[in-house]
């Protein structure tokens, strides 16, 4: 027998899945929309995925397996629909991957299926997180993970030093998943790993991040492209840094990827996620950048600073002050659907165009590195616009 | 003569501790009830233990001696009322302890008679905090709290670096404090040291932390297990860990008991605190485990994950993304008030039952340590769960 809570808190959470998400009105910069709600939280998840419905078995109708945060999805426009791989962490720290999918990419966002799974090929793995997802041309979706297992060259005593591998999957319709060995590289450690959504000399090409460190050591090597013949079997041996860290900017600690880059008219559009250290700890911001379609290793755009940061409640959560994207669509229409989780704990959406991103793209100055050339550079816009005011 | 603007204080402050605690009924897991308001903030503490109320001495009406934050108490039911000794920080970062009492648990505490205070046998100790208060089977009424010295090892130029050992104090009217020599153990530090309430093997018996390192180093070395057969002069021989820390849970860096375990027909239920790192700092969650009555040092339940995390205003404080405790009382209808601090600052109370703590800790699957194992499991409760929900 169903316990009769479960129907008490199915109602509730009709409520939050059909509320209207609008775009938030007290934000404006041009560039992109920001929402009133998250697009996904923890409280989304379906409460048969979390409680033990039978009355029986469950007569406090406990939650038997919470769920402690939802961030972090890949993202991928199918079939006229927006669909998600969100990293879902449970009350125990582990991550694993779960499906969502809505009709208008901005609310209405519901888990479907059941948690994903594929065969089990890496035991020494233990936690699955921030999966990029990519349309290939060769027809297959691919996605692209972190594969964490515990380093076995730390003493006993350190039960917290992990080392980051880039686990492979694949599919074709986003319910079977095959398992691909991990995407081995020259760095003994990897995160952020992309796949690149067309062949590049006929070859599958891939960003990486050379020389990772683990996560307190800050030392991630910028954003690296690379070339694989074989994805079944894949096996990079050069990696070749195409933007990297730089003194007192956005990406000053860390850099990394974000989802695979956009194809545009003008370039390819990288969204890509930049760190910087503060007596608060570590502060996550989004960046932007553009590399030619003939070189992808070129970046012929890099408008200065940060693209999306934290904002008022995003702010705030499990791991404070963190903006990170690895998921973005674009629709027939041209419209782009920036998904980012804030502060590790929850999923917002931004919208924008193709056209604004790369006006943004093109048109924002770019850093001058130093307090006094960027004053001068604020100065000359300044001057431009009380001339504009004058004539006025 | 009294300054005028203490009536009006009074007359706030009145407010504040008469106000109804309710159930906050957005919260739900079935697991325990989260309350509307914290029942502790540092403005409960009275006027008169912070202003001079003189006109003549304190023209100005000035704050003389502030309070920063209340948090982590002990807590004991004792003669049908809710006591808890609270770590009362001063503007001055010293932590003092203060007794608070409450005749429902939830609201209404208010500070009685003055700060605690007892013979000084030890002058390098400086800072006191986190106390446990256990109603021994002896009789006595016993606190073991964090005493810390500056370490005297370190270089000049190291002005943080601390000593921490257990202060070891005892009364009968929670009035009148005895201080007992600190607990001597192997471990050249101690915290998060609490005395088990009954006898074992004819001896006290104590939870410790072996090999505690300073609070930097997270290199606490699990909760341990330990007799002594004299409490006045107490030295402890043989720690024996019986929790240990794990990689990738919610106790990966440093683990502790809370408070002193609840006596139940199934075994003795243990309310921890578990630490992992953030990019953002370290995050301290509750989590639970069960030792069997026959055996203490045998852990016979440990349901997976965290049990009490922060949550919405929780959040944030003087050190944000913390839940601590280290007080917890049953009263006579086997009902359970857990007292837990958040973010350093304020203090909490989530309710439960002994049958509702006993359902959790029995029946919430046990953490799998793997990301795809755990969503093995929770694929598990989704397919039940359909099959249950099909048959309506």
């Amino acid at each position: 027998m169903i316990h009769e809570k479960y129907f008490e808190l199915q109602d509730k959470q009709e409520q939050l899945l059909t509320r209207k998400n609008e775009v938030n009105e007290d934000f404006y910069n041009g560039i992109y929309d920001r929402y009133q709600y998250p697009v996904i939280t923890r409280h989304h998840v379906p409460i048969h995925w979390r409680f033990d419905l039978n009355k029986d078995t469950n007569p406090y109708f406990q939650e038997r397996l919470g769920i402690n945060a939802t961030l972090n999805p890949g993202a991928l426009y199918h079939d006229g629909n927006y669909y998600l791989v969100v990293r879902t962490e449970g009350l125990d720290r582990k991550s694993i991957f779960t499906l969502a999918v809505s009709d208008n990419g901005v609310d209405n966002f519901r888990f479907i299926d059941a948690p994903l799974v594929w065969e089990d090929i890496d035991q020494k793995e233990t936690n699955m997180y921030d999966m990029r997802l990519v349309k290939h041309e060769d027809g297959y979706i691919y996605g692209i993970y972190c594969s964490e297992s515990k380093d076995p060259d730390v003493p006993a005593t350190d039960t917290s030093s992990a080392i980051a591998q880039a686990g492979l999957v694949k599919t074709k319709d986003l319910k079977t998943w095959t398992r691909l060995p991990n995407i081995k590289t020259p760095s003994p450690q990897q995160r952020n790993v992309v796949l690149h959504p067309e062949f590049v000399d006929g070859q599958y090409a891939f960003y990486t991040r050379p020389q990772d460190g683990f996560i307190s050591t800050g030392s991630g090597g910028g954003i690296a492209f690379a070339l694989c013949d074989d994805i079944e079997n894949p096996v990079i041996t050069k990696e070749e840094v195409i933007h990297e860290r730089e003194y007192h900017t956005v990406y000053e600690v860390k850099n990394g990827q974000g989802p695979a880059p956009i194809k545009t008219a003008k370039g390819w559009i990288h969204i890509a996620h930049g760190v910087r250290n503060t007596a608060a700890g570590l502060r996550y911001v989004l960046y932007v950048l553009v590399t030619s379609l003939d070189d992808p290793t070129e970046v012929i755009a890099a408008p200065g600073g940060h693209f999306i940061a934290p904002y008022d409640d995003e702010r705030i959560g499990d791991v404070s002050n963190v903006i990170f994207c690895n998921g973005a669509v674009v629709n027939e229409k041209d419209q782009v659907f920036i998904y980012y989780a804030s502060s590790d704990t929850r999923v917002h959406v931004a919208t924008t165009t193709i056209n604004q991103l790369l006006d943004y793209a093109f048109y924002t100055p770019e850093d001058q590195y130093r307090s006094l050339d960027n004053a001068k550079v604020r100065q000359e816009l300044i001057e431009k616009n009380e001339q504009l005011l004058s004539l006025n």
